[in-house]
């Protein structure tokens, strides 16, 4: 299958990798069609199958589209990416809105309405799925890191969307897929964002996540 | 050792019985000194050591305070209970800021304050502990009725009153209580509690907790 995965930073190389090592297709989208990133990136892999260019070109390229930019710069990102590139299509949101320009790490958005579900009111015809943004990138592609199941949500108004990006997160190792409901559930996801910074703080690494008890 | 408990709700019952099952005395605290879900609560217990009286009364009789009111009643409860009666004693914290008016728990408070720093704020030489906001009452007070080992929090300013407070968790059976630092991190406690309720959603139950898995 063909995947578009916008964004150059850790997130977007490290889900883009899983996927060609998966046997996917993949274009790495950025602002510039030759962002050094993107093709280091791609000479890394070394494959047919891991490729780069625009916004757009990534978002053309795709049938699921990974949105791996900054929260801050996602809806810029996605508009560079173009709404008809975009149509029908899974855009799968890993963002959070974070502002880093203070340690406090405040949200952008938050309580009354969430990144994605700005994302998905901006491209109504894309079937936004949020997932994967409640763990760091390395959790993300290999779960199994830690040492017993821990679990990944998702987020969003279409339930075949859902259902897809549920086998995909299967494909990258997790075996608890929580579906909280509609894409108004992203701001649940989102607002853990704040508990997860102090997680990070306490167990003094980016290896953890948690793990739903209810029995 | 004494103990108040603000508020004669379904938290401040449970938190109150606990402690006087564990041997302590606890005065419940409400608006009017006869509450009848006061009374009816003492007459149940049917022991010398469970009283009531007025917010005032129990924060008086109090060397550890619970404030189980209602977050959006909180800070007005504990104006009645006097700061006099609150000065240099442990402040647990265990509300959450929801606005029940909608369908939505929308928080009154969240990403740039809480509602723990409102309350350290106001009562500036109270020594506030928040915890316990982030499960349902019954899980509160017997942790143990989930199958594994999950995780309660305390954030505050005061080490020792942290230290206090998590020798009381232990007492109401908690293994793992983690210190996610200041009083500051009352607010990624509290804005998980918007994931807290999908969950709820999820498990159809309230009967359910984290788990931090780190290695």
């Amino acid at each position: 299958m063909k995947f578009g995965v916008l964004g150059t930073g850790v997130v977007g190389q490290t889900i883009a990798s899983k996927l060609v090592h998966l046997g996917q297709d993949v274009m790495m989208g950025s602002r510039d069609a030759g962002n050094p990133k993107a093709v280091e990136w791609a000479n890394n892999e070394g494959s047919p199958r891991a490729l780069y260019g625009t916004f757009a070109n990534a978002a053309a390229h795709g049938e699921i589209i990974f949105n791996c930019t900054l929260g801050a710069a996602s809806l810029e990102a996605l508009q560079q990416a173009g709404a008809d590139n975009l149509k029908g299509k899974i855009l799968i949101d890993t963002a959070n809105p974070i502002d880093y320009s203070t340690n406090e790490w405040l949200l952008t958005v938050c309580n009354t309405d969430s990144l994605g579900e700005q994302i998905q009111r901006a491209f109504p015809e894309a079937r936004v799925v949020k997932s994967l943004n409640t763990v760091n990138c390395n959790i993300m592609v290999e779960p199994n890191k830690l040492s017993e199941r821990t679990d990944v949500f998702v987020s969003g108004n279409d339930a075949d969307a859902k259902k897809a990006v549920t086998k995909i997160l299967h494909d990258f190792g997790w075996i608890s897929v929580i579906d909280l409901g509609d894409i108004i559930t992203s701001r649940s996801v989102e607002m853990y964002i704040v508990l997860w910074r102090n997680f990070r703080h306490v167990v003094n690494s980016y290896r953890f996540n948690i793990k739903l008890v209810s029995h």
